[in-house]
């Protein structure tokens, strides 16, 4: 097991991808936003387990006791993200968002229970709903082996900090493979009008790749292209944050923004898609103003959304090419190997295309 | 046309029908929600045309202007309720909500527009959601004749005021039929911690009526039983407003208790059911707070909607049964004729079982 | 650990309660429907372990080679029911259905896939969606414990049987309490037009209890009325499956009716409510057809699926009582003891009302 | 009034834009799907009337004697779209599916009234669902003067034929930004294992303008540039039909994936937008099979949607270009006018860039 702080060798900024006009915060992470953590433990053991935890904490503090503004979005189905039902009812996330693989949801619950249950404060606590989402790493890992447990999962969260984010071939990306390159997780930011959103992807899933909009195929192809292999693997989960005063039917919208910015990567959204945002709001001055109903009410202008809205677009798409620029080579179950997009390639096909 | 203010022969309470145990607001009306005003206009011309409209507004100001928060539940979708898709997208209402027949929600539409794009103020909106719900009165109405015109709908607002609400076989519910008998408009309120929360319902739905609990058939059969015909015209639409602090999000599980109480009357909720309740807040401290997760978290208890819950349930059951007492014979279409349930008949059912 | 198949000492047809006037099938249990299976392990340990699994298979076969069509109707979102997500996307059920404590859906999880992946045929199966529903059984039970594991939810599926259910104190029913009362497992069904539904409840709620509309209170009041108490755990879990023909969305519908149903018991749908209702269909006959429209439309009458929606009401109502008149006293976590309503009382309150 | 049968001057594939591998139909356009008519009326009168209306008839016969399987995916909801509610309660589409201006909605309604309740066969129809569609064109039209009637609508109904499709500035489409530029109504096909899938667009919203992935700006500013203007006039309707057999399910996960597409073009998905998507298909052999979970079950793989996801992602882009490309300069209202996009600067902006 490796606890993973290994620095990112790549980021789309560096190729000088950089969707939209908004600036990122400093660290261009989801830690951006103040009190966001992120803990991730990579699972790389024998020839087979190729697998982890990552996990986001809305603050630092008793999730349970003092709950945040939360919403699930979700954008295809095929998945088995846990928690959703409560959070779309009630408006609120009380406890950490832990993202791992399809068939170790329940180690993730078994995780968020023990450490919630542990935490001073919730001696009473009878009753809490844990939030996991998932994708499929069964290419590379031996995913039937369901290798992550409920102690792996306390870690990440225990040793979630803020700063950077490492990102690619860690935590719940260890074996994630999306457009037939080795992908996994990555994150971005930006600046609203004072705020931060910020975006945590686990990306897996297929379609023809395209960067800053320049078709990557066919001049790269990957080794292995599972880019028509549309089936049930191509998910993608996606993590929101903000401590813009937005309401939960705000965070809902939100996340649907970040499901419509797979497609500007390409995204086949095919039939196995289970690809799902979870957005949250640390803010403490949430109001649900109605809000205006365009030309005609030239009031409440302060509210409207659609700056957050295009902050999210934006760092999604460049979480999604982190996640990818980021990523190192896996050889995993069966002795099958991804490996990540060629980054000097890129930079020359995208210098070829503007 | 009769703008009617017929004053009420009997109510629920008449009878010793008073479900649940909080109060009612003065009149037990939905007008009991300081500022909402409740219009109707009454169309019996002739023959065949037996129908009309009942228009229900927030407040009195330029509600374009000045939004309420609101929800749509659908509690079944059979129905052709206008405005639902852009409430629940921002959360808000922006219009009077109009109720009339089914084919008649262009009518109902159009006369919206033509209110609030004269409303001084509004002289640049070029976008308006307007608010019409709708139940099926062909039993005794010349529906296919869409007698209903934009201009029943302006007066309908026009002529909203508070007060006592006309109920029974008034406005929209002119040609309605419940249960075999005729039906029509209801209303009720409850108080609820300083706050008032009132229920305004236009019935037309069937199955095996229940008045608190007590069956009335086979004691009472209506003389045309359509109990069983569980076709296309089994609807309730439920209007509910309260001055409590409520967010959209609540306002929508409020939205579901009104459908639910339906069910302690005895409806069959058959495939034909338009099922629909639209909720709105009209009050100014609409924070969105998170809600308590139960056991665990003594905090935030003043949030806690349950008692708002209550009083939905008990309101609607009551406007409902108020509807089939206040309602008066008609005889239209075809010379169909439904005459409502005998109220004296149900008083010593109701003794007798008690 | 108990595996319980104790006779049933009562059940609502012996005092006279049999709502609606579809008949019931031969065992008056979701088993009537063709090869469903029940499987239960009632967990009774030491002072404090009060809790269980109660398992439903829509087929003894391998479900997830062979999957049934399925909805989830999330009627309130208090709750914390794996796998709808996946079911409402592509509108089928993979696995077994398991009903537990709400700290426990990941013992539930990991049963069901131990039991899957281990199924002949499901070598290669990666992806998995488990259906795990919870109410939440505190009161009794020390839920915090985690006492339910894995082998428990294995055991409970492998153990599964046609024939006459075990209802009351057993299963997942062991710990739970409904309106102040003993409540736990019920079941029931009716015939439609040569097809049968069936219904299996998780009893855990609250409000103002009424047996076939006769208030139940203040005739009779339970030794610790929390009726009252409307915080967290005030759940009711439905399955409700059939042989009938019908599509998804259809059973999401029916699911809807599960859930409306539950109000003709009392139910307080309070804050806490986590009320959802699965619902599947085993017929190979599923089409798609278009719904009739109503009046005008003649044809297709065939596909009205208002029968089977009486049917749910009823069912579901009965199993309510069912799961009350069955259920036995039991002292748990803290010495807290929960005792039955005495059915004999209930029986003259009855006799006196009607 | 125009009737328009102008022949389009440009289209995607005349520019080499042809996204995706999937053949498009004999027209490239949703009449390609058999049986499926389109009808427009251009309104083009004194200096203030730019609007119109697009009605797309799933087939030529009774609709509301035989229906057609149908979803509406909302993708956005700050839009009026009527009818929403029954389609995703039944699954079936019975009228014309009306396009038109925001606030003619009523007239959509009407006029779909008008013609089906005279249709023979109808005489006894009540309750009739109209579905319309709508982007707010008050841009260049005199909105507020609602000059759309019931008798345009139903000449739209009545003139529908198959064959070629008028692009641009007609119909419902005469008044219609995107981008900044004129755009108006597009349309498209693909071919997907011998079944077709068809589109057309009713295109009005803001953004960041990409073809084929080439942004537009800052090369090509238009004169007018609102594409920062993200209020309440973003909007875009599709309609996608199909005669490949599949369900409703499938059809909203179909209307899903048109919204997705849009992100391809660079919508910036803003707090106005409406985003919507009609979808029909036209089948006779709807059945309703469960799904194939991914991995591990081989068979049912003939029922894998994805390849019509994919046609569906490529015909929306390409009928939006189409939209913008076939587009002719419009001054209405205001005195207010909008050119199209200069499609010879496009096409050498795509050469440089490819």
């Amino acid at each position: 097991m490796i606890s993973s702080s290994r620095p990112t060798m790549y980021r789309a900024r560096d190729l000088g991808v950089a969707p939209g006009d908004l600036a990122p915060g400093p660290l261009n992470a989801i830690t951006d936003v103040p009190g966001v953590l992120v803990g991730q433990v990579t699972l790389i053991e024998g020839a087979a387990v190729r697998t982890g935890v990552t996990a986001v904490l809305p603050h630092g503090g008793n999730l349970f006791a003092d709950k945040v503004a939360g919403a699930v979005h979700v954008g295809n189905g095929f998945g088995k993200t846990a928690g959703a039902i409560q959070v779309n009812e009630l408006g609120c996330i009380e406890t950490p968002i832990v993202l791992t693989n399809t068939l170790s949801v329940a180690a993730g619950i078994d995780g968020i229970l023990d450490w919630t249950l542990a935490q001073p404060g919730n001696e009473e606590a009878v009753s809490i709903n844990a939030i996991v989402g998932e994708t499929n790493d069964s290419t590379l890992n031996d995913i039937r082996g369901r290798h992550v447990t409920a102690q792996h999962v306390v870690r990440a969260i225990r040793e979630a900090t803020g700063g950077p984010v490492a990102e690619g071939s860690v935590g719940a990306g260890t074996g994630t493979v999306a457009f037939g390159w080795k992908a996994g997780i990555g994150t971005s930011s930006r600046i609203v009008d004072g705020h931060t959103l910020g975006v945590l992807v686990q990306t897996n899933y297929g379609g023809s790749l395209r960067i800053d909009g320049v078709p990557i195929a066919p001049e790269l192809v990957p080794e292995h292209d599972d880019r028509r292999t549309e089936s049930g693997d191509g998910s993608c989960m996606i993590i929101v944050g903000t401590d813009a005063p937005v309401d939960t039917r705000t965070l809902d919208r939100i996340g649907a923004r970040a499901i419509f910015a797979m497609a500007r990567t390409g995204s086949s959204y095919s039939n196995g898609s289970g690809d799902i945002a979870i957005a949250f709001a640390t803010g403490r001055d949430r109001t649900d103003r109605p809000i205006p109903a365009g030309p005609g009410t030239a009031a409440q202008q302060g509210s409207d959304p659609s700056p957050l809205f295009r902050a999210t677009l934006d760092a999604t798409e460049e979480a999604i090419y982190n996640s990818l620029f980021a990523a190192t080579t896996i050889t995993g179950s069966g002795g099958t190997t991804r490996r990540p997009i060629a980054v000097q390639s890129v930079r020359e096909l995208l210098a070829r295309n503007r």
